[in-house]
Order: C-alpha cells, then sequence, then structure tokens
C-alpha cells in the first residue's frame, strides 16, 4: 500500500463500465451482475449505500465478503460453507482471475460481477456507484433521489476531488506515513480539509445543498469510520468526529437517514483495520470502544431546511438477509 | 513486560527509605540526595509534583532523563554532552549498577541517588513521595500542604489503592493485554473504575474532599496522559477524558494550579510511549493530536467550595531551569 515515506493508493482499476448501450460489452440488465461488497470497507460501503438508496436490490444482487482477510484478499467466510452461494466462490480472487489469470494488482472491494460467466466486470469503484445512478435509472425504484443533479454536476466534481485526495484517502495518508515527516504533512493536509468541511456545512444541509447526492454518500462512508477506527488506528487525532459540531450533526443527521446508518456494520469496521492493518497494529487486538450511542442523538440539522431525498423519498426497510446485526449498530 | 496474557507489573522495588532517624543507613539531608525522574513517565511525574508542592528544591536536586530510551533504559541525553551535571552518568543504571552490581530488574525512575557515593537509594515510586511529605518536613516550603492528613489516612489508603490497581496500572492493562480477552476484560474494569471517579468527584473538589492529597497527584499523572496515550494507544478509548465531564472538569482544576500542569510536558509524555513502545507502535510514528487548548479552559470546580492548600498557600514560580518548555504545554 505504500510507496517510499508517502502513502500511495493504487488507482488502477478494471474499468470496464456496465452501461444501458452495452458498449464495453456489458448492458445494463436486471439480474445479471452481482455486487461484492464488504461492509468494512468505505469504498464497497458506497455501493451498499447508493444500491439501497436507488433500490436496485432487485436488478442487482449482493454478496458480502467477511471483515477480515489474509494475502489472498476478500473471502465469503460469512456464507455457510464459506461460499458464496450464487458464484461458488470461496474468494473474491476467483472472479478476478476468471477474466484475468495472470490479474497483477488488488484484488478490491467493490466488485462487480457477471453470473452467467462468473467473470469480474469492474472494480473501479468511482464510476460503479456514478453508473448506478445514470445507466440503470430504468431499475430504479419509484422515488429515488437523483443523486447526480445534472445543475451540480461541476461543483460536485470540483467538492468531491477535495473530499477524495484530502478526507477519504487523507485518513489512509496518515495512517500508512512511512515517516514521522509524511505523517505530520498528512495530519495537516486532512485537517485543512475538515476545517474546510465544517464551514461548508455549518450553512448547507448537504454537502451540494438542500438534498443529499453522491458527494454526501462518499464523504459518509469515510466519517463513520472516524471515531471507531481513523482517530486512533491512523492517529487522525486532533479531535474526535464528536468533537466536530457541524460534521458530527451532518454525520448523523445522514446516519439517522435510510440507507446510511442501516448499512453501517462497526464490529466488521474495527475487525477489518485492526486486524487486517497488522503492521501497525501487531496485536491484532480491536478496541471495545468508542461508544456509539451518539450516533442516535437528536441533531437539529433540519433547522437548515432542505428535502433529503429532494423530489424522491426515503428507501423503505432494509431487506431480509442484508440488515446490520443490532449488536454491530450504534443502538448496541 | 507482560506475563502471560495479563499484564502484569514489577513491583519489586529497591525499598530502602530516606528517614529522619536514618533506620536505613539514608537520613533526611540537605543537599545529600538527588531525584532522578523523566517527565514522560507517570511515576515520576508524581515525585517531581510532590517535590514541587512540598518546595523541596533547594534540599533535594532533580536531574531529568529524556523521554525515549533503549533496551539499557533511562538515559541523560537531555542534558548536555548526555551526561548528568551532578552524578557524571550517561545512564540511570550506574546508579543502580553502583549500588548492586548484578541488579537483575527494570531500571526505573523515579529513583533517588545518594550523591556523595552514586548509589541508587530507592526507586519504590509509592514510599518515596510518601517520604517526602512524612520524613522531610523540616525542609518543606513555608505553607506546604499536606498531602497526608492524619484524619483520611485510612480511606485514602483505600481509595489510592483502587486508583492504583484499577486506573494508573488499568490503562497499562489495557495496552499491553496479551489477547483480545485480555484486553476485554481490562477495559471493562478500567471503565467501572473511571465511572466510580466520575460519580465519586462529582461532590467532592477533590479526591478526598475540599483539598488536595497525594490521591490527587497519583490521580493526576494518569488523567494527564490519558488523551494523548492512553486513549489511542492503549486502546482506552470508551470515551476521550475530555468527554467525561466531571473528571476532566477536576482533571483541568489540578492542571491549572501550580505543581501540575507546570510539571506537565506532553511532547515527552507522547514521545515516550509512541517511540519506546515499538511492540505496539512499530512504526514508532507520534501523533500530533490531540488539540491540548481544552486544559486551560475554566473547570467552574470552585463552585464545589473547598481549600485546594488547606491551611497551605500555593507554591510559588517553577525554578529556572525546571521550567517545561511552551511548546510542550497546553498552550503550544
Amino acid at each position: 500500500m505504500t510507496s517510499g515515506e508517502d502513502f500511495q493508493r493504487d488507482m488502477r482499476y478494471v474499468t470496464t463500465r456496465i452501461t444501458r448501450d452495452g458498449a464495453d460489452g456489458y448492458p445494463v440488465e436486471a439480474g445479471r451482475y452481482r455486487l461484492i461488497a464488504a461492509r468494512a470497507c468505505p469504498w464497497a460501503n458506497r455501493a451498499i449505500i447508493v444500491r439501497r438508496l436507488l433500490g436496485l436490490e432487485d436488478a442487482i444482487s449482493m454478496g458480502l465478503c467477511g471483515p477480515t482477510h489474509d494475502q489472498r484478499s476478500w473471502t465469503f467466510d460469512l456464507d455457510p460453507g464459506g461460499v458464496d452461494p450464487v458464484l461458488g466462490y470461496e474468494r473474491l480472487q476467483q472472479a478476478y482471475f476468471a477474466r484475468f489469470p495472470d490479474y497483477p494488482r488488488g484484488i478490491t472491494v467493490p466488485a462487480i460481477v457477471d453470473v452467467p460467466t462468473g467473470e469480474l466486470v469492474t472494480n473501479d469503484f468511482a464510476q460503479m456507484t456514478q453508473d448506478l445512478s445514470t445507466e440503470w435509472t430504468d431499475f430504479h425504484r419509484e422515488g429515488a433521489p437523483d443523486l447526480w443533479p445534472d445543475a451540480l454536476r461541476d461543483e460536485m466534481e470540483t467538492v468531491m476531488k477535495r473530499v477524495f485526495t484530502e478526507v477519504n484517502n487523507g485518513v489512509y495518508r496518515c495512517g500508512f506515513a512511512g515517516s514521522q515527516e509524511a505523517y505530520d504533512a498528512a495530519y495537516d493536509r486532512l485537517w485543512t480539509a475538515l476545517d474546510w468541511l465544517e464551514d461548508r456545512l455549518a450553512t448547507r444541509r448537504f454537502l451540494m445543498g438542500d438534498s443529499i447526492t453522491e458527494a454526501d454518500v462518499r464523504l459518509f462512508t469515510t466519517l463513520a469510520r472516524f471515531d471507531p477506527v481513523y482517530h486512533g488506528h491512523f492517529k487522525c487525532n486532533r479531535q474526535k468526529l464528536s468533537e466536530m459540531p457541524v460534521l458530527w450533526a451532518y454525520a448523523r443527521d445522514l446516519f439517522q437517514t435510510p440507507g446510511f446508518g442501516d448499512t453501517t456494520d462497526f464490529l466488521q469496521i474495527k475487525r477489518h483495520y485492526y486486524v487486517v492493518h497488522s503492521d501497525i497494529n501487531p496485536t491484532q487486538i480491536v478496541p471495545k470502544g468508542p461508544d456509539l450511542a451518539g450516533w442516535l442523538t437528536p441533531h437539529h440539522r433540519e433547522e437548515l431546511g432542505g428535502r433529503p431525498f429532494g423530489d424522491g423519498t426515503p428507501p423503505g426497510p432494509v431487506r431480509p438477509g442484508e440488515v446490520v446485526p443490532v449488536e454491530a449498530s450504534a443502538a448496541a
């Protein structure tokens, strides 16, 4: 994960797209593809949230890998017999190797697999959620929100880029810094960005204004992991999220909105980071804290106005079989 | 530091005492002994605080080891040439070996050294501060507080014992747990005790009531290290100290009292734990956080009444040469 002293994320993904016109050979088609995610992973959590907000559960099935993995990466250890019931795989890498026998890079979630062939289609997490919004519209539920509003697209790209480089990736830059100097610089970068967000969100209910967009989904999955993991494990410890009044209220507003908190599994999140990163946590002991009850407290963000789902409506209950266990939730 | 899965502190110290009657061969005598401490260490910080509260600076000189050390333990790396100017030693172990050539146990601070012979007298930190209060009375400053009031002695022993096993040592039991199960149990023990303190201090300005005693000194040095170190490094993370309203106000009350905050060096504290414990922090990177400005905010504990120094008075300014640098303080 590291190159020299500064953390560098390998951004070379499999960029094949599933589109309405099938230009890459994979047309949009209900029942054909399977989203492979892991509740622990912030990048995969985005896809889980977007799939649920848009009501794509019937069109795209979902398989979930467990929170921990070995050198050969993500496994289906949560499934009976340790095998994904649709793909018949024990390891996600089988889908990667089915398409690219010598696939040389990391086996990452989220991934979308073509069920008939068992081959990976894409693991390009950023394009993936955008395509769920823009290419899969025929299968969206009634009342699905517009997460990529045309009128805001340019500003959204700017905001999302800064959130990605400075926050989503910024916490990793702190945690995987190869020297004190690299860490110190990463810490300053991160908190500069968090201060910017604290300011931006003081007068806006959501990142782009009155309604939830993809930009909020992308920020949320980092904020949900901040106090349980990044604050201690990655040394992002100027403050806890819960000590940033605006960001904390914003994060709770989202958390209490269907699709966000109900897809967040704090036990899997903590186990993933503290067990997998034995290079920075050699004991692999998982902290019992923090106390998570605060996530369910009133946030008062409705005083800023806004319509979380715009012209749409919230999604209904979580599908049976996709519910986060109560012991892994903020109500534990 | 560990034995099996549970952390066990080796409590076999050199128990020679310096007393008025000189029963152990070391009579109280101004100018004869040197306290060797390290600002990083909570056990040594106790002795630094008590020496200052009682005004023993002229009677007992002080040498300070740097925050980090190697396998051969504490060194005088902060002194010019890396040598203690009074003892002429580079390493504290030289005083231990001068008295016990085959000394088999840990070289610890605080230690008191007999300057004429260069030999260690004692490293028994608990007895040491008690003797500063009760044996060195002839050399106390005018207005020195009574840190061991006779009338409270029995209750004090009970409170200090619980604070020692559950809090002072309890944080280490979390940090050095050898298994998830040992950690989980240690975490529950610690927070049970912190909840007890939160309750006890809600109606008492100080641990034993209206005035500061040795019991407060012993609790303070752990609380000062809680958010900078124990919360993240030792996974004591149900809450930060700053999220425990009563304990946080109590800790700030002490911190803002002469003798406490002015002997606390947050930079040395953080460097010590994060660099020395490479078994739990293999990168040895020291976190930049937390923000410490909160230590200087109003605590409102005076509303509980009390007389911090009883019939005595606060100590005067810190001696030149013993001042904690501003960049290591809460005002940084």
